[in-house]
């Protein structure tokens, strides 16, 4: 029988993943899980963009162009042209996902064996993405004390080697929720541009910040154009994770047509989620508005209830909707385990997203985890409520 | 200015993307083109398919789960039930286009450097996969002479070497139009087993064969569980190449646990294009039935077309809707650019796509091209009149 690739064997697993067979067996056996563990919103997709697929007139349903129309294109260069990114349709390739947008990116800039320093902790799949390209991830480690902002710029000088080919950050962050000030982005448009770096920024949570500052591009800083890589995703923004459409966004035209290669070899993004992602660009304000204020609604209950509970650290989210608890325990792995195998309040339990997936360094984030803020706010309480006697009855 | 990856500078690009520029110039001149370049079928996508997303009652487009629901996967093992292919939900993983399983597919079995066989001339984004999955593609040659039948095992055996890792086919064919026989895929079967590799088939034009024996699946071979691995999409068979759903099957567990691993990294399948993809299903057989009469009147008009033209060799196509033309020239490349540029008749001139693009080993396939017969007879009559007409002016 013929092995599997070392580079299979060596792919991540998600963190969630492991724990999905004890949430299974939990509802099996007639308990009720609250799920904080996954970034799927429960916020309706627009009805303009629903709407759109369900009217449409195609008959054939043809491939579409490998970079996404020319009238989609210019459309998202609209909605870039609102948030003070000045881009037009050629610098941008639709996707299948931001996922699609991150793996294109990584094979564009990156070889195998090259590096990519990504402050920790961060998204997980980044892990996946950068294995199945063969690239390294150097993770530069931000701190739940400082909300994770940026890590000292010394820090990353330290890991910067011949290999290194760029600096990845998620803005705002999943799973921190840290939101980069102008001045962060600053910082890292100095250092990139004096090593000749590129600097991807995921900032598919671009709409989610609850502070005055809100959000600064990579693309509004200026001298960057060169530097710069904008993966984008309509996932979160207009909750249709599973239209499955994203952005690779970069001024740089050798970055935009060698990603475009990439692109021509799996043909096109799929025609049908083409159709409400464009329609969703015509979203009024008032849409993302409401769900804003939903979130910080959620965010700042979530924070209040977490803070009643003794013994925890909460990092301050100001962006999209995750939130970092630290827990007076040394294995979430094992604690996350049992909230599904064992215990219960009123036949109900939580399920919880254990951190150390989320750091690329070995023993990192071991008594960490992330909560999602996708709920409505009862649900959210009763989840918080069941946390804080979890951990008395697991401590005790 | 940061510089690209050395992958992203080999990225092959597509044969016909070249011509594609002088394509638009001639329509901007006034001039008709016709497309014989393509694979996108004018066939009419079955109405059921187009009517399931259409009556969706999606309020949230959420995420699928990352190998396609327990529902439609045994949906789809039903549809291989009927082909004699005999495999359960487990087997299979629903992927973003016959073009993600082929990439998840190379990811799973073949590390950096390693190397798959092929016989040339090939689906020329074999080699964009490859490439950005750091695999060498080793062709071997089939010939025009033969139909482009499977070259001997004993050419195989020469190129297997530590670092060969499977032997991949498309059948039947494109560019060749060639349907393996039963004993060609037993040869295979012996070879591979016997060196331990896997075989992996594009089998994405499975329903489109026009002689008596039909489509012998590597799945129908016994003893090859371990070793196959099947290459599927809907884009073809239901005329809906834009929905970008595909399959990846085999009876191998850890080839399937591996291959998700990458599916996980990408979250999901995109959710519209499964509706369509499940309901196209239950398309009738009066369908497929309709669909090969019209491309086997098709294959029969453009053969017996081309014959007429003096100098020129067709290989007989029994499957798939392409077929490979040897001309009387010497550079194919120049030829379609020179149509585009500068014949006409009646204004009107043919797009085809040069064969050098389809072949890895240099030189090879420059005085061929591929043909696709997805026009209706009339058009296709009168392209091939002009394809005529066109190598009398040019030779002359």
């Amino acid at each position: 029988m013929p092995s599997v690739s070392r580079k299979g064997l060596s792919m991540p697993q998600s963190p969630i993943r492991k724990l999905v067979p004890f949430a299974e067996n939990a509802k099996k056996k007639g308990a009720k899980v609250i799920h904080l563990n996954i970034g799927q919103p429960d916020i309706k997709t627009p009805q303009l963009a629903l709407d759109a697929v369900k009217n449409n007139n195609l008959t054939v349903l043809e491939y579409s162009r490998t970079e996404g129309s020319e009238g989609f294109r210019e459309k998202v260069a609209g909605y870039y042209e609102k948030h003070q990114i000045h881009v037009t349709a050629s610098d941008i390739i639709v996707t299948t996902g931001g996922s699609e947008a991150l793996a294109f990116a990584m094979s564009t800039i990156a070889d195998n064996d090259d590096e990519i320093i990504i402050p920790e902790p961060f998204y997980a799949n980044y892990n996946g993405f950068a294995t199945a390209c063969g690239v390294k991830v150097v993770p530069v480690i931000s701190k739940l004390e400082d909300n994770f902002a940026l890590p000292p710029i010394e820090d990353f000088e330290k890991l910067i080697t011949a290999k290194t080919r760029a600096i990845l950050i998620c803005n705002p962050g999943n799973p921190t929720g840290y939101l980069y000030s102008k001045e962060e982005i600053q910082k890292l448009a100095v250092i990139v541009k004096k090593h000749d770096l590129y600097l991807i920024a995921d900032e598919v949570y671009r709409e989610f910040t609850y502070n005055e500052e809100g959000h600064y591009s990579i693309l509004q800083e200026e001298g960057l154009d060169e530097h710069a890589i904008i993966i984008d995703s309509v996932s979160k923004r207009y909750s249709m994770c599973g239209a499955r459409i994203g952005f690779l966004v970069s001024k740089n035209k050798e970055v935009i047509s060698t990603a475009l290669k990439f692109g021509q070899a799996r043909l096109s993004p799929p025609t049908y989620a083409q159709i409400a992602a464009e329609a969703a660009l015509d979203t009024p304000q008032s849409y993302f508005d409401d769900v804003k204020t939903e979130y910080l609604q959620r965010r700042n209950l979530l924070i209040s209830e977490l803070e009643k509970i003794e013994g925890i650290e909460v990092a301050k989210p100001q962006g999209a909707f995750y939130c970092i608890v630290e827990l007076p325990i040394t294995d979430a792995d094992d604690f996350a385990q049992w909230l599904l195998e064992d215990f219960r309040v009123d036949n109900e339990t939580v399920m919880v997203a254990p951190a150390s997936g989320f750091y690329a360094t070995p023993g990192l984030g071991k008594n960490q985890i992330r909560i999602a803020y996708v709920l409505d706010q009862t649900s959210l309480k009763r989840a918080v409520h069941i946390l804080g006697e979890a951990l008395k009855s697991y401590i005790g």
